[in-house]
């Protein structure tokens, strides 16, 4: 348990330099979590948009209350399957971007070196936003059905008293994991035993091109709250996103954004409730997003086990937006392999960059997001100069 | 010095409550510093919303850098004089508000238990920042010249250390005065000599009508934070200010943002910086923001005479949003009005809402920037029903 690492820090700092290179031109990455921005309903929001500011200009640019525009927190309490006309939307907080939702929700609800569990690796955003906060960190091992629940459990029974337990339980962010079915059942149960609230932070969801979807967590127990994101699904530049929980948790939450940023933009968010509300265009969009996605993952899994075979392991995803690779040579370190990767003109982030007490350095992220099947094929190719055999 | 008041915080509180009436209809609210929504430039915003996602929607709808969009930082560093091609814009950070600012620039510098000193009475926000963080205020008193500087000198040489002293030198809310020439001088000579920071918190100094603008703080000593904010000159709706401080700071500020929220919307940047920078907008803009509310402080200061000149005392503003008037009946509480006023359908904010140490109640800030001339003096045919004679 530790509150951060100097080492990892260093090391993230490292990494960070030589991430900012990935932007210039010549380098294909698969570094960023960046949507593809072909996928951008620019259309859609440009229609939102006129349509917002020719018929409600005031809405759209006059304060709004901290809490955030109702139509669109009904929108939201909807999607959520929150019961209709009992104050669902008393449960939705709009927030600029859910990493805002992240830092209030911890500022709220864990006193400065109260105690937070999280899976190793994890969530670079949710480990900045907990180390601002100066909470402790408890890294649980995880593995492809995600969070071990099991050794969660062991270390509530050996008395460690998170306030908190986060999750990325769809698509994980770096692992691609979803969390099992079961395991879902058994952390729920944990909650209510404990009293700990998880945090289900869910930006990819929606991003599921096969398989079934396990039970939400919010189905499970009300000691859940639930980050939801715009970003991935329309825009990122638009910076909406929101948390369902309880509405004590929001009204603690709001008090906190009130000093934070007064409210989320006006504009924004009749933008973005415009143009979730048009009839039929979510589901359309959805399912574009999926066909691109997909087709980008495979591309790239098929393009890896093609030329690297030998020496990378890679699982083919069932949604989201990352492959979590392993290096087959036990000797290689993925950190010691950027800065050559960059000189070749690939990107990607290695295992360290995620790290709560572990390296990992035989991992990497790669993300089939932001690149095109031609610059997919150029990383592999580009990659294939840089890893070693085993 | 106190970290809060409990009976303050309730006073706010049971405050709060009423105003919350006064956005119901039937109402005329002088409570609110919202702008007048006929002036917000709506089809500008339009236009420049239109070009960008027409023109660059990549730039407007993918993540962007934490700092700010920088096109829009040099904007911002030109505006505020700084020397261009020297990395002017290097001293600006963009945030979503200047509430963001205010927030990440105490939490940057002020450690839970310091200090920062203001006037009291002080903006609402500004304490709801502070106290969130946990600093200590130190209230000094201020008058129609703004902050006491010379009763900061003395705190100052009893040996009080502030980190940050906090001053809205323009049109301050709640009291409109503007902080002297003379005491911007004697202010920074203080930060130079005990090295704390001055916040210059600015959403207000473009809206000067009448007299010469004092010397910036920021051009009196490098130890100065300027805040500024598009809230009064364009729109509150679309959540964009900033920050221009020593890279230091920026620094500091952008990796606090970072887990906060990622950046402010691009988009929202985009339209901001390609309205600001439309050729002819800005000035022709500002004329008709100023002309709008001289005649609306004129408006209302004269239906103050003339009905309640013996009542209530007020001076004419040279600028900004609010008159801070003060009670001659001295045993009366602007406070204990509040209740009658909303049931004879007008609102105001009585002084304890922006008490520090003192709870002001023979003074009440009105604001003349959201009603127009017939909703002024319907207020004050309003507030004579209720404004006992002295």
């Amino acid at each position: 348990m530790v509150k951060s690492l100097a080492v990892e820090r260093a090391g993230s700092s490292a990494i960070r330099d030589l991430l900012e290179v990935t932007e210039q031109p010549g380098i294909v990455s698969l570094a960023g979590g960046l949507p593809n921005p072909a996928t951008f309903p620019t259309d859609a929001i440009a229609r939102a948009t006129a349509a917002a500011l020719a018929e409600d200009p005031v809405a759209a640019l006059q304060y709004g209350p901290t809490e955030g525009h109702r139509p669109l927190r009904r929108w939201i309490a909807d999607r959520h399957g929150l019961v209709r006309g009992s104050g669902g939307e008393d449960q939705v907080l709009v927030t600029s971007g859910s990493q805002q939702a992240l830092e209030l929700l911890t500022r709220s609800l864990v006193d400065p070196g109260g105690l937070v569990a999280l899976a190793d690796p994890a969530y670079v955003g949710a480990l900045q936003a907990f180390r601002a906060a100066g909470v402790e960190l408890a890294a649980i091992p995880s593995d492809r059905d995600g969070l071990c629940v099991d050794l969660l459990a062991d270390r509530l029974a050996a008395g460690e008293r998170p306030t908190l337990v986060y999750v990325v339980a769809n698509f994980d962010n770096p692992t691609g994991s979803t969390l099992s079915a079961e395991r879902r059942t058994a952390l729920a149960a944990l909650a209510d035993r404990y009293g700990f609230w998880i945090v289900d932070d869910d930006p990819y969801g929606e991003l599921r091109w096969s398989g079934t979807a396990p039970a939400a967590l919010r189905d499970l127990t009300d000691r859940t709250i639930t980050l939801g994101s715009t970003s991935k699904v329309l825009a990122p530049g638009l910076r909406v996103g929101w948390a369902v929980a309880p509405p004590a948790v929001v009204r603690a939450m709001t008090i906190l954004k009130q000093s934070a940023d007064l409210h989320t933009s006006a504009l924004n968010q009749q933008i973005v409730h415009r143009t979730l509300a048009e009839p039929g265009f979510l589901d359309g969009h959805l399912a574009t997003l999926r066909r691109t996605y997909r087709a980008q993952a495979e591309h790239l899994v098929e393009a890896l086990e093609e030329h690297l075979g030998d020496r990378l392991e890679v699982a083919a995803p069932d949604g989201g937006m990352f492959v979590w690779a392993r290096l087959l040579d036990t000797g290689a370190d993925t950190a010691a392999l950027l800065g050559p990767a960059v000189e070749q003109g690939v990107a990607f982030v290695p295992g360290a960059a995620f790290g709560v007490e572990d390296l990992h350095p035989s991992r990497m992220r790669l993300s089939y997001a932001t690149a095109d099947p031609t610059g997919l094929d150029l990383a592999v190719d580009r990659l294939a100069g840089v890893i070693p055999a085993p």
